[in-house]
């Protein structure tokens, strides 16, 4: 019996995407052994990792100025490796921050150039409860790009509309939100996510990179650090994880077949109003932190009156088949993580169990 | 019907470690998920992680100095790491040079400090056909370390003791033999290999690190990238590659149930004398290019005596469900790459078959 998976990340994948990699896991395609087995050279690999990328590209809209890459070490070594293509000790670049992700991209800028905090919504308890406004935004036209992190999975904040940034680049950490509706791609320099929320296991970075911009990266860096090697390797430079792509492709197929990029923002859409509605008309029970503008549809975080409240709601929502509830501990009370592969009918049945929850226990 | 399968990485995995994977893929251990959708921070994936750990120390033997890190970018990347840690713009690193691999790692340090070669054995023809000796080594007791590629995957050649490189750490890239024998990890400052070839698939970069050693690393580079951060938080301090690791624990505890690195070596070393035997008895048909001290017991190369012949015996052998027997480019004809999982018997087919080839066609 499958559980209800709120999990911010490893999360719930698909169910015929699993049943998928089972079902062919020792025997793919009658070639007599598994996909991870095959060599990354072979016709056999090949077909799965081009059609990996022409998913995506199809799915997101991908513009021929842009390129999907297939990297590894998170977004955490992405945050390491931005600023190591493209800052010198003399340039700098503009962070808006907005939570621990945003904190930690910054940090790891600071080995490379200099990093400028050009917006922030931190409070005074350090905590973060919303994006900021265009207008807060001190932007400096000389930066080599702008970072931003696209939606906040700890403090559940989201950028719903991205900043206009002017002619710098704009580079956004989409780990938690990458794939939820359709963008315009053509507005970032480029695109960074794990995996393992909205789209597949740990184990592979997406990079959706404008060429033009990684051309003009450093050339005085290890050829394996530079984004235009594994650009011009079609991700291939070196030895991939041939099987979590394989595994993202079957997530991508899935989407496909269930109608793309627009029926997944219509079930996103429809999640996010079923938990904060039921957050909304029990608001003297439940409360919701964040500012209603900023509001995640991927991650909805609430507390309880108490901490007891917390622990007894994450136990019981355990009983009922329901796991992966608990806030992160830097922000405390519940999150519900709703990436694709959670079913409206899971937030339903969760949206319910809330209701009752405050009837019983308010 | 499971093919022969001698690639040379990804590579096949044992039959019993990918059986246990597909038959708990939806549901691992009755938690209702699969082992990629529960977080790396829960007790169900920090137990497959932790037994990793615990099973690879004990199969290697490895002290309580040492360390295991799960990194990502293969071996690649610690061409990259590796200089980037320990060298300065200042400080020099002694490569013993092999082959490809070497080149690539030593070309990577040159964006971080001076690398040397200490030692190499190419040929006016560029390729090379055995190790450096001892009495070869120009050693510089004040490098930040010795690098040495322990087995060349594409030319077939090995170190079978290892060099005395007195006081300088001894780094070395066992992408493709880490695991065969035991070996005495004390002797080494770093080790690392890609999982693709003796443990697992591709997407996880196995280190074990003398502790004192990447100590002494560098701490003005990005927390990321440095050693110590991954060791402090024991492979967890972002989302490591759950699954791919899962994996090499499932091959690891197969290794300790067939009796672990002893009889690994036995039959490493008997599938090798099959086929170097083959070889031999028919040294007018095929001819072996690396010196008899070097040989490699992982990778076995040989010529036929024309391309057309290295073509129909690919083919032939092919028809015969073995498959994964063309040489790299660099190196042309056959490779026969026999790392943990492909069997005794699974090499005595193919040297039944060189035999027979060379009646039909020599
Ligand atoms: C927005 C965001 N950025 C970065 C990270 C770090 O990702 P990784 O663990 O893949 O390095 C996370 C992880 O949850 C995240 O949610
Ligand atoms: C000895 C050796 N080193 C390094 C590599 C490169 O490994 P990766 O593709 O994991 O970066 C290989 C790949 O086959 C190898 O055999
Ligand atoms: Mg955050
Ligand atoms: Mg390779
Ligand atoms: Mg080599
Ligand atoms: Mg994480």
């Amino acid at each position: 019996m499958r559980v209800i998976n709120f999990n911010p990340g490893p999360a719930g994948l698909p169910l015929p995407a699993l049943e998928r990699a089972r079902d062919e896991l020792l025997d793919f395609q009658g070639s007599g052994m598994s996909v991870m087995e095959h060599s990354h050279r072979g016709k056999e690999y090949e077909a799965v990792h081009d059609e990996a990328i022409s998913l995506l590209t199809e799915l997101l809209g991908i513009p021929a100025t842009h390129q999907v890459l297939f990297l590894t070490g998170g977004a955490s070594q992405q945050f390491a490796q931005v600023p190591m293509n493209f800052l010198t000790p003399d340039t700098g670049a503009d962070y808006l921050m907005t939570g621990v992700w945003s904190e930690k991209a910054f940090e790891e800028a600071k080995y490379y150039g200099k990093p400028r905090v050009a917006a922030t919504t931190v409070q005074p308890d350090k905590h973060y409860t919303r994006v900021p406004r265009q207008d807060e935004l001190k932007l400096d036209a000389k930066a080599a790009y702008v970072h931003l992190t696209s939606n906040n999975t700890i403090y559940g904040t989201q950028w719903h509309t991205f900043p206009d940034v002017g002619n710098v680049p704009l580079v956004a950490d989409m780990s938690s939100d990458f794939l939820w509706k359709r963008i315009d791609v053509s507005r970032f320099g480029l695109i960074y996510a794990g995996a393992q929320k909205n789209l597949g296991p740990s184990g592979v970075t997406l990079v959706v990179a404008d060429k033009a911009f990684i051309a003009r990266g450093r050339k005085d860096i290890p050829k394996f650090f530079r984004y235009t090697t594994h650009a011009e390797n079609n991700s291939l430079y070196n030895t991939p994880p041939t099987f979590a792509i394989y595994l993202v492709r079957n997530v991508l197929a899935w989407m496909k077949g269930l109608g793309g990029l627009e029926q997944m923002e219509r079930q996103n859409r429809e999640k996010a109003a079923l938990l904060y509605g039921a957050i909304d008309r029990n608001s003297g029970f439940y409360r919701a932190p964040v500012e209603r503008e900023s509001r995640s549809v991927m991650n909805v975080v609430f507390h309880l009156p108490s901490e007891e409240l917390n622990a007894a709601f994450v136990a019981e929502a355990k009983k009922a088949g329901m796991v992966g509830l608990k806030g992160h501990r830097t922000a405390g009370g519940i999150r519900v993580s709703t990436y694709n592969a959670v079913t409206v009918e899971n937030v339903r049945t969760l949206a319910t169990f809330m209701d009752h929850f405050v009837k019983t226990r308010g």
